[in-house]
């Protein structure tokens, strides 16, 4: 099981939520938790909005605890919009091209999750994306063909609908291929503008994902830190898991749901793949 | 433009051809020659037969010549026929998964030159591969590709057959979409019996391929060494460079032909690239 | 805290104890345990003895249960003395030269355990290691420290005794310092015939210790796999932990204990510091 | 051989001068030159000012021109002092503590050259390190030595003095062994504000060390860039090898030089080793 963090806000340097929180992203790579047997150690992605309109990427296949060049890099930028994500590899090789996040022109994508039964099903998944978008993909995950179908499918017109297509077409897909719960996903997605968020599975369990209520939560997480002062009150963060322990600060979306994080307030919306 | 050697003989430890020869292919790998403007430092593979069918693999993408596992591990083991290979990548990744020799079951193949306009051709040619061997494809290479190509099109029950096939595909497909001379190769494949070898390219320039005469030149090559008085008589080594600059020791395999090295005689016959 | 294996016995695939049995060493680096909050995740070594006096070593400062090669090489080689070591960083970069084995001409060494504050002392500790040793130590850890102050003060010679005059050495620089406990420590030392371990600790807490009772219990290990029928009677293990669940199997050497295995009888004896 | 560059200047994109010029750094780390059998292919490093006082670093062990990272992270990043280096190992080990930059505190430091004969004197240079800064040492290169000697001897206070007082140490005790050219090197050395260079070598073979004219050659080079319209008068690049063939672009710094980059008028004096 991955994790990842998206944040949406004033610009701050990514280590501040990526490396220094309690429960931070790089704590949860390297802790046993409850629900992990694993480390998330496969390698770390961080891709960043600065200022140009294609967001820039360092991806690294060393666990995320390690590497010095993430922690320099997370620490030296500073960005209003990003996504970072610890791997823990399902089956595929661990590869600076099978980490997160993915990259189209000014889009980024993360997922924490699985297609089942991967290895059966992969080729007429791949077959199904455009062949415009086919030289795009340099990996070999589920997770990278997850963002390129959803590409093929509209996203960049229509995010949640490309998505609920990508969801609805692997499912389809899977269950033609007799696997009975073909997807398990939480994934993020952003334009540089908008960051979209969605859980959802084919089954009963489903992966958690969560929403930081406001920055004024933000400010109690820190309420010595000067930093947090000059924070936009719509800044967010919406994670895997949890980032601390403070009761109140981090909302829980609920199975089924599409998140739309924006200036202005964030939008909840039904999650229902459906057929391309 | 990459490199390679394969060996077929009495058992040696690799590193006595991949490191301690004058010309070595580590030594290639790393400095420039006349007819190479950059190092080949993509990364570096040792493909093995010891006492297993299927044969042992080390895929680093460091440069070969920095690489302290690889030297030894090829000092380490000892083995009758392997396969070694530094690249100089053409366009895709540096990841281990885009090292040579890859591997199918107890085959191994290694490649030196490229696809012409592979990007533009690359999603074809994938779909063309056997589904069932689609699965074996772990990285995005033109070589790895051409290899399964190759088994697609009988590689195992006729080698030099199948990599007829495979070329005369590639030349298809890639003519097809106007592209003038789609492919240039030398490639070193072997079942852990024979090793077959094939110089071949669409256009006038062929990259080199060399076969070391016989045992006595190897003994010529190190008069000193007691380890090659135990050597039999038809051990062979087949190289994309020569190694060594004794005149007399290197047959120059002529372009358009494919090469068998097997116990007793060695067999060079026309390559014939057609279409499947 | 790393984790180790020592293996003397008739020779076998590596692979067999460090990725194949229940709790092998590779799961024991992924899996959270009870003892152990983080992952094993800082890199692993393969040091072991085949043809030649020297040992050969496969060092790589990647997670060891993604590392493809290892798994290659550990399944490829056969050996019938061997270190495995998976390391979690205590402070010092991950990088090859900090994976353990170290290696010294024929001698290999692991550790589990820490000098504490190792910082603040690790100065003094490289002065007193033998001029003529310095040029040996490659990496900036306490561990190879440790080898070479033992190799300093005699390993080759006396290895308990060696270990001896290390433990004692730096337990004085320790306290001179201020530091209370300044060493805990099970080492695995061979120099190719003889397998040396050691179990120690400055305070009440001592890392653990194993050695598996006889090639008997590792028949009773794998009742189903020939391989085992062919096993000399005095073949042993020697772990950190112990690699399966079945009960008897195991001998846990008590705190403050060399132990030797070697053809014939095992030797156990108090291992007592003392200044050199 | 290693190179360098620094820039000192208004804030740019390090990669407009590490990847995108004609003989950029990173095209002279691949391609073999005239003066140059191999690449520069044992790693590379950015050091650069941001916002802090203490600048950021990127390193790598991978060669320069593959490393998918450094590319984004030196397009990503704005800055108008950085230090960036490719790394040819003389002898020490591929990892990412032996690529430079070298940091301490808000000081960075970067060396092309050798000290000869490093391994026989290496142990007593490293006792000549100030106790305080010996914590600092994180790999085994002659070349973060030479820097850790130079801050011993009040490179803080007196930049130009520490080097000169390192260089004189070095050939002390180089001499002192019986070595008759102990130093090679051009250095780059800054704290943020000003960017030093020197070059000195202990024979009569000096590496090479350049200095741009002035903005308007570096207009000259980018005519139709309109990036360089912004440019401060001041903004100056100091190499290892001069990065496109523009005559007059570039001035030779003299041997046994030290120069001073820095807001107004440059500064070059005598570069005179003295013993400590």
């Amino acid at each position: 099981m991955c994790r990842w963090l998206g944040y949406h806000g004033s610009p701050i340097a990514p280590r501040e939520l990526v490396h220094d929180t309690a429960h931070s992203l790089i704590e949860q790579s390297r802790r046993a938790a409850p629900d992990m047997a694993t480390a998330n150690g496969d390698g770390v992605g961080l891709g960043w909005y600065g200022g140009d309109p294609e967001p820039a990427l360092f991806r690294s296949e060393s666990p995320a605890w390690g590497d010095a060049n993430l922690r320099e890099v997370a620490g030296a930028v500073r960005s209003g919009l990003f996504l970072a994500h610890v791997r823990a590899a399902t089956g595929t090789p661990v590869q600076q091209t099978n980490c997160h996040p993915f990259r189209y022109r000014s889009w980024l994508f993360v997922h924490n999750g699985y297609i089942a039964d991967f290895a059966r099903i992969r080729r007429e998944l791949l077959l199904s994306v455009a062949p415009e978008l086919f030289g795009n993909i340099e990996g070999s995950t589920d997770s990278e063909l997850m963002f390129h179908l959803a590409l093929t499918f509209g996203l960049e017109g229509d995010p949640i609908g490309g998505l609920e297509r990508m969801a609805g077409f692997v499912e389809a897909v899977g269950r033609a291929a007799g696997i009975a719960e073909p997807l398990q996903m939480t994934v993020g997605v952003t334009d540089g503008e908008r960051l979209y968020a969605a859980r959802y599975a084919s089954g009963p369990v489903v992966n958690t994902l969560h929403v930081s209520e406001e920055v004024g939560a933000l400010r109690a997480l820190y309420p010595a830190d000067e930093r947090w002062r000059h924070f936009a009150e719509d800044s967010r963060a919406v994670v895997s898991e949890p980032l601390a322990d403070l009761p109140g600060l981090w909302h829980e979306v609920p199975a089924g749901t599409a998140l739309t994080v924006q200036a202005g307030e964030d939008e909840e919306v039904p999650f229902r793949p459906t057929q391309p």
